[in-house]
């Protein structure tokens, strides 16, 4: 388990190399919900997502090694990695499975990785990086299952806690969370530890948590849809899943067309460009999965805009 | 000229309508400045712009006939009244020249406007608003050259003041304000009143205060250029002029490719989406035009997001 302390601890450790986020506090009725609703703008983070958060704090707790960090995903944690391992003086290297796109690839090498492409999915990718590890002695940073990484994805908690004291809401009564692998779902529900309703988002072609809530442990899962890229864990982690069990009060499923119409909403409204698992938070609320009663004070993560503008709408 | 306590009125009175914007305070050598940089991310007003400021305070501060009201504009000033009009109750007449673009017209109806296209060009347009507001009694809600408009917009300096006095940083020694009619600007130059340092930055091709101080007195140009549709008044409004004389230290003009670049590292480092306009602020500083000593404590406003994202790029 995780403790408040732990995530205080992180929070030292990363604070000059993570940006405070902003958030910002909606006008009563705000897309038409009776709750009082802050965002916490966590997109505009080094990178684009709140990954950072976990990577500088697995790095910075190590010892690195001569071989740097390595680190498996073609994604938003592959490029936290890379960067963090730039920032801080590291190589490192990022295995990706064979068919990610260039673009994806062009983005880890411009943070300067050294990428390599192997195996079919993520599985096959993350395989090779624990035993390239063994190879090199690299420091291996997982997306969501260590104790650092969680511990550095609570800081973006203890964060949102400190801005809202400061406040007209004085402070929150429930946060909603995107789950893939269930890194800032754990870090954040270790941060709360039930003083605060914490509610998961999750796509239904993604359901990490939800699934393993009914089967009563992390269950593997088909992945799909257009959330998959960020929020396609096959599933969630076991750190996450024990600290989601007491700390996490409830799941909600939301639909690729729900993410769509959160996306929207969140650019024709706050002109905020989120990709579809940044959104999806949103959409847990207002897809009316999550009912939030009048005046409650319901925080919303935007976590992550890597999407490409053009290609919006 | 406007004061410091006509914009805390103003303040007072669109209180309740307008969103406190965050800011964000970046990291030591961001974008390769050397000053400590904090941007206003003032596109996520309603409406996607600060328009809405002065227009609720022109609006609040009247007696508003039957008639409702009247403005003449496509762009962010026709949206904000609009919307403003709308929620407060009020009718609204959108005067806007022929060639405005169908998304446009849709967006300002969208609002509950009711819109006439009318005149080859803005000055053509606000003609015939004149006129309208003669024969319908209308209340007229001018783009930058009202004294209610102006202390409107100089809430955003306000309201930016306080949150940097809650900021590590204390406060500010210099603000960039992008300048087309010169409303936004006048309203914060009234607001600092010389306390801090007001530069104002225009593209090349809208170079509307930096033609009057080279005059000595508001003149017409010929505006073109990617941001003209936010920042293309075809001179200085006479009011904006005679509060820049005093409270505006200097005047940085940028190019298109300038604004532009300024809008590419707002998305690839922050994952903001500006328009041409609400990027220019920012072009002043990263050209080097408006050349920051190292910790001075700079604000830059990003003051508006209208534009189509899959346009981007």
């Amino acid at each position: 388990m995780i403790t408040p302390a732990e995530i205080d601890a992180a929070a030292q450790r990363v604070g000059a190399y993570i940006r405070v986020t902003p958030c910002i506090e909606l006008e009563p009725r705000a897309f038409g919900s009776p709750a009082t609703l802050t965002l916490k703008l966590e997109m505009m983070q080094h990178t684009g997502s709140f990954k950072p958060r976990g990577a500088f704090n697995r790095i910075l707790s190590a010892n690195v090694p001569e071989a740097g960090v390595i680190a498996a995903s073609g994604g938003n944690h592959g490029a936290a990695v890379a960067y963090a391992a730039r920032t801080l003086g590291h190589m490192a290297e990022i295995l990706v499975p064979e068919p990610t796109p260039d673009i994806k690839v062009d983005r880890l090498r411009r943070y300067g990785a050294r990428v390599v492409l192997t195996g079919a999915n993520y599985a096959e990718a993350y395989a090779a990086s624990l035993e390239r590890a063994q190879e090199t002695g690299a420091l291996d940073v997982h997306a969501y299952d260590q104790v650092e990484v969680l511990a550095g994805q609570g800081t973006l908690g203890r964060e949102l806690e400190r801005q809202l004291g400061a406040l007209d809401t004085g402070t929150l009564d429930t946060v909603l969370v995107a789950v893939g692998g269930g890194g800032l779902i754990g870090g954040v529900a270790a941060w709360f530890a039930g003083r605060v309703r914490v509610v998961g988002v999750e796509p239904e072609r993604c359901s990490t948590l939800h699934s393993a809530r009914e089967t009563g442990e992390p269950v593997d899962i088909d992945v799909s849809g257009i959330a998959a890229d960020s929020l396609g864990a096959r599933r969630i982690g076991n750190l996450p899943f024990l600290i989601a069990q007491p700390y996490v009060e409830s799941v909600v499923l939301v639909t690729d067309e729900e993410i769509r119409s959160a996306q929207r909403n969140l650019w024709d409204r706050l002109r905020i460009l989120a990709e579809p698992g940044g959104a999806t938070a949103l959409a847990g609320l207002l897809s009316g999965k999550y009912q939030a009663k009048p005046g409650e004070r319901v925080g919303v993560i935007v976590c992550g805009a890597n999407t490409d503008p053009t290609r919006f709408g």
